[in-house]
């Protein structure tokens, strides 16, 4: 079955419902609440105070749990696009790219995580803790969707050494490029040519990760 | 002899310095005054009446000549980084974009012009005038610096129907990713990276233009 990136508006398959005890309760109250901290007001806007009081959690439990604005952030990220989430690995590498591409593409039209993820971008240029909070975001990130890479060299479809965040990266910089720096807009033929450029630099071997030579 | 990228910050040549009549003088006066601003105040702060102020220039001079503060703006950037710049094109195609990709880094490095295009940047998050002025930045330098791309199809190095602002963009996207969205610093290695990748691409027929075949 196809996995696909579940977005915080989305009602869940029944069939999928996790049981979540008080843990799981506490952590989607905060999270949701982060989420429309952000969405409603910003980064600048966004305090523990603040999500202590919407979501009922107390802040001592945020600090614990979250150690502060930073870790609240990143993790309400995580949770508006499915913590579970993997990138769909049943086709071949460009297949699977192309369909990551066009979930990330569609993910920042969703209502809820569009504008939390535009708001943290944003607050970069401001703030040196949304920079903590966009590493650590890019990180988990980069990490999850490197499996089409990693399984792409593993069927001899990339050269061995390929630096599988390199090309993740060569295909999202476009995108955020267009989206973020000048502004215009992104259509299907933008996502084929960036998975199409990035597996080109793939194959001619110039993502090949030297240190592992 | 090679042009290279004169920022707002160095001493002219004096054997380059143009004789400059009363326009001229109004011009730099008014541009260097729209960067101190930007780079003091950040673009929130920056209004026709504080430059007419700082630059002693009438403020409906200001309006007439740009229009407003998009106008300002970004000739001011065109300003900053030297009217008359051409990308050098003595090299092959592979050392003139490494020669223009390094140049590009130094630029944000530069107090003026650094601070005043990342304003630029991050107010483009808020307001609509701000994405006019960063449409038209990037309109002007993809198209100065596409002359690499059209004097390397000529010479035989890329494709026909190679789009020139295409390869420009993919060399451009993973350092502006890198500076400006996943907040990593920017080395040589990556810049060669970046100019291997997009050379790789455009080589493999990916920016073919399609209307023109």
């Amino acid at each position: 079955m196809r996995r696909r990136l579940r977005l915080s508006g989305e009602a869940e398959n029944p069939g999928e419902i996790r049981p979540g005890g008080r843990t799981a309760r506490t952590r989607e109250s905060v999270c949701r609440s982060t989420l429309q901290v952000l969405a409603e007001s910003g980064y600048a806007e966004l305090t523990v105070e603040r999500v202590a009081e919407r979501s009922g959690v107390h802040k001592s439990t945020i600090y614990r749990r979250w150690g502060g604005i930073d870790g609240l952030v990143v993790d309400a990220l995580a949770f508006a696009v499915d913590d579970d989430w993997e990138p769909d690995l049943s086709g071949n590498v460009e297949a699977n790219l192309m369909e990551f591409a066009r979930m990330a593409l569609a993910s920042f039209a969703d209502p809820v995580y569009g504008p939390t993820h535009t708001a943290v971008v944003a607050a970069a240029f401001q703030s040196d803790r949304a920079v903590d909070a966009v590493h650590r975001f890019f990180a988990d990130r980069f990490g999850r969707t490197s499996t089409i890479i990693t399984r792409a060299i593993e069927n001899g479809e990339l050269p061995k050494n390929t630096d599988p965040e390199a090309v993740i990266r060569a295909l999202m910089a476009p995108i955020y490029f267009r989206l973020f720096i000048s502004r215009q807009s992104v259509t299907d033929v933008d996502l084929e040519q960036a998975v199409q450029a990035a597996l080109a630099a793939a194959m001619a071997g110039v993502f090949e990760n030297q240190e592992r030579r």
